[in-house]
């Protein structure tokens, strides 16, 4: 505990200067002393690495070392730490980890994608290093989720996780809420603040958010990363009826993460569901993120905070460079890479009560064969309204009693051949948490 | 990162057996071999110590070494961490844990009124001898917010902590709004299901909530721990009128802690507050604790979870032990003992509107007098309301405009003066978090 009076500084490579990579340079600008302080040695950044030297970041990198290519700053012989905030599943982010890895440089990423992908090949080359392998940044913004989860509540068999992982995700669903407006109107006026990514089936999919959840189900549960086990739905098919009518049941429609341990193995699943609106999870506004832990001795824990963002991001990668620099070690995922287990897929989620919404075509009967089609899958109705409407198709919404994925699956398949539907059905997962 | 096939366990010395060291115990015997896994080597229990040997606890005993002693049971040889659960600012559990800090050995400790009062002095000797002092349980229960703001938000400068931090405060406090009784019925009530503490002062006296928050203040401001500069006030004059008429102005009266930096100084404050009855905090229900955090970058973090009661605070001692074992060590504070400065008070809080609620005598033109105080010492009123009466005196209740805490002391202060004050005022807070 006690330091050296002129204890050697960590020296950082940092790839990728977008607003996270600037921001950490920043920070480590404006409070370097408070940081050394902290972490009992001063930070120093040696040089850094992005598509293009000239770019305004609102940062002067003249003090610093330049790479035009971020294997390079991973190889150079003095760095003590490789920062990855460059992105992308594969290419150049993961050559440049993998590069670092390989010669026990400790790595500090925000990159999700890369890791849900590669995270157990990953952590099997820093365990044979023996160098860190950190990634606060890339679940859940500045919250200190991982660390909670593989640190905090490391005494705790873990049994759920759950989340709302995706700012821009939510930010879309609140905004249609709260100003009316339809999906497509949002996603535009989202896409124009730069909410969302280049690719942004990766947010409105679900997958970004999927690729977070899959590495706190790894951690949480001592299994190796299984983002193929993971379900996925994205938010891309609700509407503003959606909205209003769960609303109207005193509902929200969240884009939804659930992993738990189940007696068949391991649930993962990320999606848009109904949560009641009085809920912690329902009551979350824009682009804020909530991740709830539950364990077997800690009962549940529940954190919030900005999921994304310059600031809290860098201070996500502060935290994971600070521990780093403070002497502490863990294994990526919280145990040895023997120790972790293959997860095994759960066959099915547990049941629960499902929100459907569709359009029947104005044909007598038209209800009574949705009811027989339902009835015959297993299906059974708690609550069916039908709308009033102006065009050939009525609208109608189901809540159904608790029943299995698989039953509303084969229900939805077994509609089309009724004759009567006019909109492919939505089926939405009541969730009571 | 590799460990040996066969690492050396940690082996532990638990002083206390109350329903926490039951618990840890339990713990260690139902998941010893998941725990051994996040730590890297085995955890060993080797004695124990409380005040009973024989008391039926739940947990056998028979396989540990025993120690009537904790002082003893510190001295020994055979341990690596010291746990201690006794409780009591000073005493055997103070006495057991400068005698194993002294002597190089980790302690784990849930003892918020010892850190509270010696803590600058424990984690002083602990620096000397290379020791760590870690005192995760101490703070909000489960919740890890001791290791958020140490370590996961250590890239922030800190500008302000609140939170919810004793649990038997907001169950009576809630308890009385759910149940429209009275605070004597409510506290009873707690006593008999033993929330209480011994001293029940160090609970509805705000005291307790005020040690765990003078802990927080301590890492986050980065300053000595100055308990003494707390502003403390209790929840027992809060009636069950307060309450029903801050519902029906939206709000919600909460034992609230505040730490915060200001630009004459460091802010702590713990007493009853009004705050909005939608926002997380006003939302808290029964025992559970909430911790709010806000940084430079972060921005606001939000933790919340059970505070008390055997499985989360024995959670809370796991995560500290696991990261002993782990090969973690971090100064006690965050920072070495000598950059701790020491705490300058800040002369006052930031001002604020204040709910006043007092009774008045039946008299021509008391309500006048009462505002004329009001107005000389500088408070000026937004709301006032008299309430039709069955006794003698009127009920008033007055909201002021933002006004500073010495302002209406100085009311306070003059009220009885009047001669038509027949209630002992009550002023809270109002924050608008």
């Amino acid at each position: 505990m006690t330091t050296p009076s002129n204890p050697a500084p960590l020296r950082l490579g940092i790839a990728g200067l977008g607003t996270v990579g600037a921001g950490v340079i920043k920070i480590i600008e404006r409070t370097n002393e408070l940081l050394a302080a902290r972490a009992g040695r001063p930070l120093e950044i040696v040089a850094v690495s992005a598509r293009s030297r000239d770019k305004d970041r609102g940062v002067d990198l003249s003090p610093y070392g330049w790479e035009d290519d971020p294997v390079a700053l991973a190889k150079r012989d003095d760095i003590d730490i490789f920062v990855e905030l460059m992105g992308g599943s594969d290419g150049p982010a993961k050559a440049a980890t993998e590069a670092a890895l390989a010669r026990g440089i400790h790595v500090v990423t925000a990159n999700k994608a890369m890791l849900a992908h590669h995270g157990q090949a990953l952590a099997e080359t820093a365990e044979k290093t023996g160098a860190s392998l950190r990634f606060e940044a890339a679940v859940a913004g500045g919250i200190p989720v991982v660390k909670a989860l593989t640190e905090g509540l490391a005494g705790n068999r873990i049994t759920r996780v759950m989340g709302v992982m995706n700012g821009t995700c939510n930010y879309i669903l609140t905004r249609m809420e709260s100003a009316g407006l339809p999906y497509d109107q949002v996603f535009d006026e989202a896409n124009k603040l730069g909410y969302l990514e280049a690719d942004p089936t990766l947010d409105v999919g679900g997958i970004d958010a999927g690729h977070k959840l899959s590495l706190l189900a790894a951690i949480g549960f001592g299994t190796q990363v299984a983002f193929d086990q993971m379900q996925l739905e994205g938010i891309e098919r609700i509407s503003i009826d959606d909205i209003n009518q769960a609303a109207d049941m005193g509902y929200r429609i969240k884009l939804l993460g659930v992993a738990q341990r189940t007696e068949n193995g391991i649930e993962q699943r990320m999606m848009p569901c109904l949560v009641p609106a009085t809920s912690p999870l329902g009551q979350l506004e824009n682009a804020t993120n909530m991740v709830v832990i539950e364990g077997d001795s800690v009962g549940q824990i529940v954190l919030r905070g900005a999921g994304a963002g310059e600031g809290p991001t860098a201070s996500a990668v502060l935290g994971d460079i600070i521990d780093i620099a403070r002497g502490i070690r863990l294994p990526a995922f919280g145990q040895p890479i023997a120790r972790l287990e293959k997860a095994v897929a759960a066959q099915s989620a547990a049941p629960a009560p499902y929100y459907l919404r569709t359009a029947l075509e104005d044909k007598p009967g038209a209800l009574a064969k949705v009811a027989t089609v339902l009835g015959e899958a297993g299906v059974s109705i708690n609550r069916m309204r039908q709308y009033g409407h102006d065009s050939d198709a009525a609208p109608v919404l189901i809540v159904t009693h608790p029943c299995s994925r698989s039953a509303i699956d084969a229900a939805l398949a077994a509609l089309p051949a009724t004759g009567v539907v006019a909109v492919d059905p939505v089926a939405l997962r009541i969730e009571e948490v």
